[in-house]
This record gives C-alpha cells, sequence and structure tokens, in this order.
C-alpha cells in the first residue's frame, strides 16, 4: 500500500487483515475486483483451503486489469450475473459471521484516490441477509444455467 | 415505482419511507441522484422546513438527468468534492439518528435495473462514524474554498 498512513492504520492493511481471519469460508459479492493486493490475498486462502467463492458483474469482469481471470486460473469458483443490470454488490462474508460491505470495489482506483466507506459487522442481524443473498445468488448464476463467457 | 411488488415491499416506497421520516436534519452523501421520485422527496423535506445537506461527487453531478441542479434551484446547499477520485459514497442520515447506506447511488437504472444493498440501522456504533464523515467533508468541500461549478 502507498498511502501516507501508519501502517496499521492503512485501510487496505485492514481490510486484508480481516480477510485473512477467514479458516472455513470467503464469499465475495463484488462489482469491481482489480486490486492486486486483495487479488493475491484471496488466491492465498484458496492455497490454505479457505473454500473462495466469488459472484461479479458480467459487464465488468472482462475490463483491462480485472482480478477475475486470475481467479479462475486458481482454481476459484467464481459466477457472474445473468441480467442487463449491474450486479453493484460490494461485500464479502468471512467465515459465515463477518461482513465487510459498504461503497468499495475493490479496485486500486477506488482504494487509492476516492472517498469510500466499508462498514465491518459481526451482527447477525446485519451479517444474514448479505448471507441470504449471496446464497441466492449463487444459486441463481449456477453456471449449468448458462455459458462462461 | 414500476417494480412487480407489493407497495410495502417495494424498495423504492421503503427507502421513500426512511426518508419522510425526517423532522429536523437530512445529510446526504452520494456520488450519483438522478431519481426523480427521491429528488422529489427531498425538496418536499426542504419544504417542510427539514435542514437537509447534500454532498455529491463533482464528476458525475453535471451529467444529464442529475438532480442536483434542482436540489440547487430548490434552495438546498449542495456541496462537491475537490478531488480527482471519486466522491464515492452513498449514505445518508435521518435525523442524526438513522443511518441509510449500501452499494445504491439514487438513480432510477439502479433502483430498477441493478442488484443493490441497501443497510438501514440506528445503531449509534453504525451511525456515529457516518455522521463523523458527513460533517468531515461538509467541511472540507465548504465553497468558500472553491467556486461551485
Amino acid at each position: 500500500c502507498h498511502c501516507p498512513l501508519p501502517h496499521g492504520d492503512c485501510p487496505l492493511s485492514r481490510l486484508l487483515r480481516h480477510l485473512l481471519t477467514a479458516r472455513r469460508s470467503l464469499d465475495i459479492c463484488l462489482f469491481a475486483f482489480s486490486s492486486p493486493q486483495l487479488g493475491r490475498a484471496v488466491r492465498l486462502l484458496h492455497r490454505r483451503g479457505v473454500r473462495v467463492r466469488v459472484v461479479t458483474d458480467a459487464q465488468y469482469m472482462g475490463v483491462q486489469g480485472s482480478q477475475i481471470g486470475l481467479l479462475r486460473q486458481a482454481g476459484i469458483q467464481v459466477r457472474h450475473d445473468q441480467e442487463s443490470g449491474y450486479m453493484h454488490h460490494k461485500f464479502a462474508v468471512v467465515d459465515g459471521r463477518m461482513l465487510i460491505t459498504g461503497s468499495l470495489n475493490w479496485t486500486t482506483q477506488a482504494i487509492q484516490n476516492n472517498r469510500e466507506n466499508v462498514l465491518v459487522t459481526e451482527d447477525v442481524e446485519y451479517v444474514k441477509p448479505f448471507l441470504d443473498e449471496f446464497e441466492r445468488i449463487w444459486e441463481k448464476y449456477n453456471p449449468i444455467k448458462y455459458k462462461f463467457f
């Protein structure tokens, strides 16, 4: 990270630290995912045996710098939306326990240049609807139902 | 709203209902604001005497269909960011009490076509950091410091 903050206060470091607590599962639902650091962290978790699942937006996944191809090459399960509108969520759930959500897409542009928010909570009242949404769209975008491009 | 859900379940109606509970203040921090229905609701609150403040993104505020011009014409205070990165927040705080945040920009495209999330909470632990952020950038983007374009 190149931000001027002390390492412990750097938002990217804090996000990485939360993600790297995953022991069993990491469910990611992101409109845009192009940050190399976050891509590396997700692949690391996959190699450690964490069950990683990624849902992303079909229009955005092919843009230059997208991490989606690298994640798929690493053997991580990725599914994409099937609608003309955007799959605009920006959240992740760690071990079915911790919700990370907000305005932040996982892109270098957003991390370095934008004004963004990320809300992290383990309150079941907030985590559960996001988990439910993840399972709903994970099934809805099952590639049995379409051809991955 | 044109969604197929019963009126009480329609996400736009629910969002409007939350906003229209405002009695004293409405602080809005939005990357993109082009929904006519939400624009009308905000102007209605302003006419009722609610103190409405809006922070938005400088690059996006001028696009076709933006509500920002109508809000300013109605006498609502609007400020915009001064950075090259995006002011990418999508949140509102009602009466300093209720936080409405998520992936949703207040655009017709997002409301009708996208897959989005909106988290509504009155839990001070979550509301306070957003209120603090609002006050911080409201002051940072004080137009004494720049020319409104």
